[in-house]
């Protein structure tokens, strides 16, 4: 009797089992919580998540020749995007970007992973430079070194190749124009990149360099090259006119990562073909030497197989009633815009750097810069010496998701 | 025998049931679905939904002075956006709106609360008047009273405090420019606001008051206050020049829910620093009174503890089969931007209104509106006498998710 | 003894059991991963999900007449949105569009279903042509027909009444302005669409017709009508000087699928009221016949139950190491926009189509053109004659989620 009870009841809660897995299957599963939830389906065909960032800025900066005097706000960035797979091998991003009010498409593009590498379609970024690949959200300064802005590193709608392994990467791609309008004939722009890399007690190492040649095409706006006092909020005190149809940029990276500590070196040449004096080639470089640290212990993981920084994990984050991650910075930033009757200028920035992580996603950086210029005689701005400088006081408020 | 069997088989169900446990830990829960589903994790350290909205407009408005002849609709908000939680105690939001087939970041900031009250980053609304705090969504009417606009209470780009109780409410905060562009020296705003309310038999009151303190700063345009006759679409038969660099707002409120019935009202006044003839400061005021009740018996909640009206919960929602909630309102509401040499004029505005909620989170809104203007020589539309009255006729249907 | 044990051990699997279930209820359920995840909530009164495309093209075109060299790429698409249930029969939809770096609100709209059909409310596309209500998604070519941009059909903002069966629709609306701008009267619009349709062995046949009326109003711009050359980096080498205050469109459509073979027939007429010479009504016309073939088999259902053609299900995706879907189409379309003293031009484009179908939801198509322009007296690019003709080639990656 009893145990024709119990069989009856087994039956009972083995039906009930049955109907809880079938549900299962039907329910989404959290991948990471990375903080949106990233979701997944069971057969690894799908994923999905919502990205995207609230970058709020105070800037105060001013220059002793008395024609900058800012003190100001901004959102540095407020994005909104997208990221899954269709289907496995098919990973697709798409993220725009709302600050200022105004649209800008960031990432836009499909990626298709093969066994031989992957091939990416759309709007991505060149692969060029350690810096620009790495995104803002993990640097260790509020903007980024004054080579990228003023080499035109960028997004480009174009078709990207990549490749690598444990320590590794190796990426090139063909682009033309971006979202960003379009004229009728856009030219054309290759790049590459390759990265290697290797791990020893407690830290690795990563070398690595970059090409990009670009053509503007017949139709296209030629090429100039300028750059900030640092802060995006402040003035460009060094510019060049418009003044090439092609250019070559070329790349050198170095980084090592040991405990807490963060060590990173670039320098990138540029030849403006036929953009100095008597139609000879103007040649620009720029570069910096930069060191983080992270005082609470953290490290700021560098990723060989992607070639990139990677975001730190913060030890005793707020909410577990810690005091968050803490790390100082300082870098010395040159970019060197004059040669061959070009004066766009020369420009050295020393920044220091403090930044407080409440958690892996949220956290505040302080920078205070100071740039000299000199022979920026292309610039009005910096009267008829050419020379200036610049007081700089940059704060952050960062969020993603 | 049969034990051992029983046994076998209860064994298998047990490592079933393990299996499911498992799974269960890796699935999202759904905290509210509103309608939007808000996932978040058991252990409460994330969550995270999408918010939006659609509010479809069609406006009607005429003038006795024959100058306004509006028949006209628009998407009057078009909105996305996100909302969630990176670990617990850090709440972030973000939300851009696409009306007029423009960007206008709305909601952007995140907020850290410590059991010593909240910290907010980013951009938001400033602490000012009831009506400006609560949500469109949940407004009696198509539009928010005269003064908020006039006064122009809106987001901007600060730092706030926050703390409260059960029963009242106190925020704060400082203040520079906003996400739509930014001049070089953008002046401080200040601003605050304190509620206390209580329960009675069957209903809330709250009494509340606000300040704040405006600064353009030397190189920001001067200070304006103008409005619209009631609709969005209407003109601006309301307005002043540009006449002031500071300005100082003080607000009251009161707010009483008793049953289905909600009553407001609201006194605003203005100084415009300097800002009327011989330099004397210029004095304006602004206020309302408003009834809503709900013939189908729902109640708007007056939530002490934020210090705003929410959202009603629909009885009998169409989905249901029932009538969904039909809610009628009235306000007479005034603004008065003379004073001091000052002509910008007086409105008197009379609105009548109807709503009907399918559900929670759909609505249709129908407002008619008395407008009556007098003294507003500033404003060429409104003639020599500075007179005019003009009828609106306003339309909405609204989603949000 | 064994019997107790086995009966308590019972009751701890049940209590485990109960508590999954409980959870259970707390999840949300995938209703369709496609490929973003469609959630839902067991008791159907919720659903959502996250909508978005990437369409990036290159685009070649140039003319006999030597005006036009285009050699470009843009994204043609950049949109990201949301479609859900706010409680069973409430459906909500929102997607914005980003190409090109400007906003464009797509659809935004709530609709309600009733057992009477369904009304929609906010901005969504006037019901007409079989082209104009398929999405671009599932479309044959990178572009469609040239009457549906030359004769405006659009999403405006409106109130639409839907009703249908297995094999019929009944589609109507009024409609006024958009959220794109707007003027002070916007005139009105009234469209309505009929689709019939029945299935026979291994195939369905559909025929359909709808009507379009325009008033602009007295303040709008007058209507204008005019095409590129295929593709939407080419210039527009077909147009007419704004001409009418009112329009009447009449569409005739016929469909068949047959196996792996899609053929599809369009005929519109458009009557711009006093748009002619000497106030006489000017009579343009335009129309399409297409067929497109999967070599690998696939079908391209055609949806009686809605009135379009859907998406086709690939029968050997790449990530299952297949082939994925391949396409051939060709269509030769043509719009004439001369009459009665108009001469906007005629046009003629035969295109030739290839489409890769990775899986359902990315692609890549090649498009070759040939456009052959007549009479185009007004378009000053087509020189004394009024004759031109265009090569183009488009090229297109496409993923949607």
């Amino acid at each position: 009797q009893s145990i024709e009870e119990l069989k009856a009841q087994l039956e009972a809660l083995s039906k009930r089992i049955e109907e809880l897995e079938k549900q299962q299957k039907k329910t989404p599963k959290v991948k990471k919580a990375d903080p949106a939830f990233s979701l997944g389906s069971d057969d690894g065909l799908f994923e999905f998540n919502i990205r995207g960032r609230v970058l709020a800025d105070a800037g105060w900066s001013s220059d002793s020749d008395g024609s900058m005097d800012k003190d100001t706000t901004e959102l540095r960035a407020a994005r909104i995007g997208v990221e899954g797979k269709a289907w496995k091998d098919v990973k697709y991003k798409f993220e725009a970007d709302f600050a200022g009010n105004d649209v800008e498409v960031k990432d836009a593009y499909m990626q298709y992973k093969t066994s031989m590498g992957s091939w990416t379609f759309g709007q991505f970024k060149t692969p060029n430079s350690l810096e620009e690949q790495e995104s803002s959200l993990n640097s260790n300064f509020i903007e980024r070194a004054a080579f990228t802005d003023a080499f035109a590193l960028a997004r480009m709608i174009g078709i990207g190749y990549g490749n690598g392994g444990d320590n590794w990467t190796f990426n090139a791609g063909v682009y033309r124009g971006s979202n960003d309008g379009s004229v009728d004939n856009e030219g054309q722009v290759f790049a590459a990149r390759a990265t290697y890399g290797d791990t020893f007690d407690n830290g690795n190492w990563m070398l690595g360099a970059s090409v990009r040649f670009r053509d503007v095409g017949g139709d296209g706006d030629l090429l100039r090259y300028r750059q900030r006092a640092y802060l995006h909020s402040a003035d460009r005190l060094l510019a060049t006119s418009r003044i090439a149809e092609k250019d070559t940029f070329y790349g050198l990276e170095g980084a090592v990562q040991y405990g807490s500590l963060n060590l990173t070196a670039e320098w990138a040449g540029l030849t403006a073909q036929n953009g100095g004096a008597g139609g000879r080639d103007a040649f620009f470089y720029g570069g910096y030497v930069e060191a983080g640290w992270f005082i609470t212990g953290e490290t700021k993981p560098l990723n060989l197989a992607k070639g990139v920084w990677n975001r730190p994990k913060i030890k005793a984050p707020v909410h577990e009633g810690g005091m968050g991650g803490w790390q100082i910075a300082a870098r010395f930033d040159r970019i060197d815009l004059t040669g061959d009757g070009v004066y766009g200028g020369e420009q050295d920035t020393l920044t220091l750097g403090v930044n407080w992580y409440l958690n892996r996603h949220t956290r505040f950086l302080a920078n205070y810069s100071y740039v000299n210029i000199d022979k920026a005689f292309d610039v009005a701005a910096n009267g008829a010496d050419g020379e200036n400088s610049a007081d700089t006081l940059g704060l952050r408020f960062q969020v993603d998701w």
